[in-house]
């Protein structure tokens, strides 16, 4: 299995890949005039320059119509993607080995998260970053968490859709007291069982979850399955909270686009951590759901939109079979776009 | 396969069971009074006359109670039912045939379009109808589809649930360029995916979709299946934007009612084009679910309510065992009914 | 099949539980000051003295900081969990037996329905009580349904997801008049179709179900199956109108904990009533998916989230093999916790 690391930069290391991607993405370039916006941070990729005119092209010049406007706005919100933001979370956290013990140090802290170029918010973060670090194990594996809360309250860490022990379940005054600030709180038990779990607070948590505490839970399971050596296994966390409507913590076009070879096999772990249904819909390609929170469908299914609720964890195969740059997105389109272009809840799959 | 025209005209023809709803529909009726209302539309059809009085039936008089003028507002919609607007949307669209090629002609336009009696909204549409026309082809068949862009702003066509190549996509800027007002542009490709899906707007899409640009795309297997030859083949198309909760464009009364004869299969193709959950709950009878957004079911399940969610279609199958007039109706009550009566997303399924 | 009573003199009546869940609750008993509150109905059960001291358990003394403030808030509720109020719903309702039929009197009206404990809401009710009793019949059976109006409004009762002759189907001016404050009216049928299912009002019924007019109707099947002996039988019903966040009425922590031991085997029947879906999140075990809207799952499925919308049942099945006090909620988090602690769509499972 390959962990895909789709940060921009990896996206466009993949050359081979990403050649294609960029030329896909600008293969509609027109020459509008952009209109000029005062104070943008405007931190996109160099425009492409490969792209081909549209039929339908027509220079407008300086004085647009409403209508060319509000195209120019979209075209640019496209072009920009992905844009170049200062941190990623949701990347693999590598534990230490003591004793045979996974260790996982995750601090809980409060910093300035950036969704989309220039856009900071308060972010409450596991280790500073929005979703917090990975954590990918294997079943039966021991492992440690040990959570220091550098927070202004006090928090809890739960192991959503683990089944561990009750005293490590992380529900403050019923399993375990609450860490207070300044406190460290230390979570160990032996991996129960596999799939995609995600971890976070449990503590005031419709406000702590919302500002960034949540991180993904990836349990290899001991008997593999066809699905679990995929070519490319990538997790999209959902989330609608005080930080707008983000995938992994970001928001269009600063999203991170899934990048995958013609015929490869993608596997996709959506999670959702917000309070809203997020139907994601792709384009170009079907999708296999193989899992629900982590167990295995009794029957795959297929569909191009899956509604995943708060708290649900769905699991699904593509087979990139059609190639070029595919939108996809949340089809509660409010989530997707506006009359100022898309945002939010819209990525990419690239098949090249 | 009998491709059901359930307009309030054929639904009158169909005299023997328009005959039974009628009087099903009329059966409660009581003796009364109406209360006045001034400057109403009220185009309903003319009460039926078969009903029977209800055992609890008390005439009021003209001082009504509360509760007795709640119960007329109720008694008036359901009469109402169904009621004549000007013009439907969701038919069947006859292509030209040119050079084995089954082309379609769609423009885009304003339109002022009637949801119920009297109540007009400003609507985007192909064709001047809300949802646009059906599109209703083969696997494998060769399809055009030219839209004329006579709306104010620029648009683009998605094919929503086709697997078709990447640049007939229909995403501005990321397949094709915007079609500004004033012009056409082509889409072609050979149908890849048989099932229920939808074309609409890609641009601008929360207001374009909002205000009407939406359509059925039905793809018939090439094979064949127990379910493709059915009695009744119905598109429900769910809506809840700027025109209110509607179905096939229309709210209740001004709905459409479900028609077949006792002993007939009828199959639903439920498609979502709104920013909400719809759960729609059919009375009387269990509906089998037997796709999902085009794709067979492999394991498929009963149920009386289906959790629609925005992007989804879902196919299921009624066998019309039950006779009588069923309501029908998103199960979000709110979206169904307020103490003015049943509105919105409510219908009925006539069998008889 | 045991019909588990989960009210809270049955809780601390079943005290092999009842004291392993009540030490559970209190295991982490801090010495916290409690804020002083003044009015504070505080009806809850007096602390549990056998808790141990969590590890990071400090004393605060008087002058609390606001985070210290918010643990307690929050730590006040788990330990008034379960909280009591004066009457509860959803308790099965002994039929007479007339002629071989079973007789179900119910009356509609309007009483003060305590959620939690000195919170008063008007309730619109079947016998007083929200949910209205429990109906539990077997396939097959004769069933006469007597209700007597003595609500200020009209009103009808449906069998949602009972597939009565049409007549029976409660919907006013389509299959019945209203029945009019003061007016008794009959249903009678011979129970259809078997599974876990609901009765509500079909009248005015975005305000009447939304004010408690609802109830489970069970019907036991004829065949068998291995889940229809299971020791604990359990009804959920979720509301979020004009009472709040509801499980059976109650709103945490006057929510009733669901009670099994250590190796049996649980059914849920999730029913929602309200307008909202809400995601189910059980703790520490998983569920496997055996039927929805009464109708046997196919391929029945695992999760540990099911979302539920407005009109869906969904029955699951927990083995509960995990001990201890598990938190079960609706992970719409603004659904089940604020900064002032839990609250809403909170429960527990207690395994013990």
């Amino acid at each position: 299995m390959s962990q895909l690391k789709t940060s921009r930069r990896a996206f466009l290391k993949h050359t081979s890949v990403a050649a294609a991607a960029v030329a896909a993405l600008g293969a509609c370039d027109t020459r509008d005039a952009m209109p000029k916006q005062q104070g943008s941070a405007a931190p996109g990729p160099s425009p492409a320059t490969g792209g081909t005119m549209g039929p339908h092209d027509t220079g407008t010049g300086a004085s647009m119509s409403p209508s060319d406007q509000m195209d120019a706005m979209h075209e640019k919100g496209v072009k920009a993607f992905p844009a170049k933001t200062s941190l990623y979370g949701n990347r693999l956290l590598t534990p230490k080995v003591v004793g045979g013990v996974k260790v996982y140090d995750l601090t809980a802290k409060v910093v300035q998260w950036e969704t989309e170029p220039g856009k900071f918010v308060t972010g409450w973060t596991y280790n500073g970053v929005v979703p917090g670090p990975q954590i990918r194990v294997r079943e039966g594996d021991r492992v440690r968490v040990v959570l220091k809360n550098e927070l202004p309250e006090s928090t809890a860490l739960h192991f959503h859709g683990l089944e561990v022990p009750n005293d490590q379940d992380g529900v403050p005054f019923v399993t375990q007291p609450p860490i207070k600030p300044g406190q460290s709180y230390t979570y160990e038990f032996v991996v129960p069982n596999p799939g995609s779990h995600m971890y976070h607070s449990h503590h005031n948590a419709a406000k702590q979850v919302g500002l960034g505490l949540l991180g993904a839970f990836i349990v290899e399971p001991k008997a593999k399955t066809a699905y679990d050596d995929v070519d490319v296994d990538y997790v999209m966390i959902l989330n609608d909270g005080a930080h707008g409507y983000t995938l992994n913590g970001k928001s269009f076009p600063a999203t991170e686009p899934v990048v995958a070879k013609k015929g490869q096999t993608l596997r996709i772990r959506y999670m959702n951590e917000g309070m809203m249904i997020h139907p994601m819909h792709l384009h170009g390609m079907h999708m296999t759901v193989i899992a629900k929170d982590g167990w295995p469908v009794p029957a795959p299914w297929k569909c191009d939109t899956i509604n995943i609720a708060p708290g649900e964890r769905w699991d699904v195969i593509v087979r990139c079979t059609n190639p070029g740059t595919w939108a996809f997105h949340c089809h509660i389109l409010p989530h997707a776009e506006s009359d100022h272009g898309m945002f939010g809840m819209v990525t990419a799959l690239v098949v090249a």
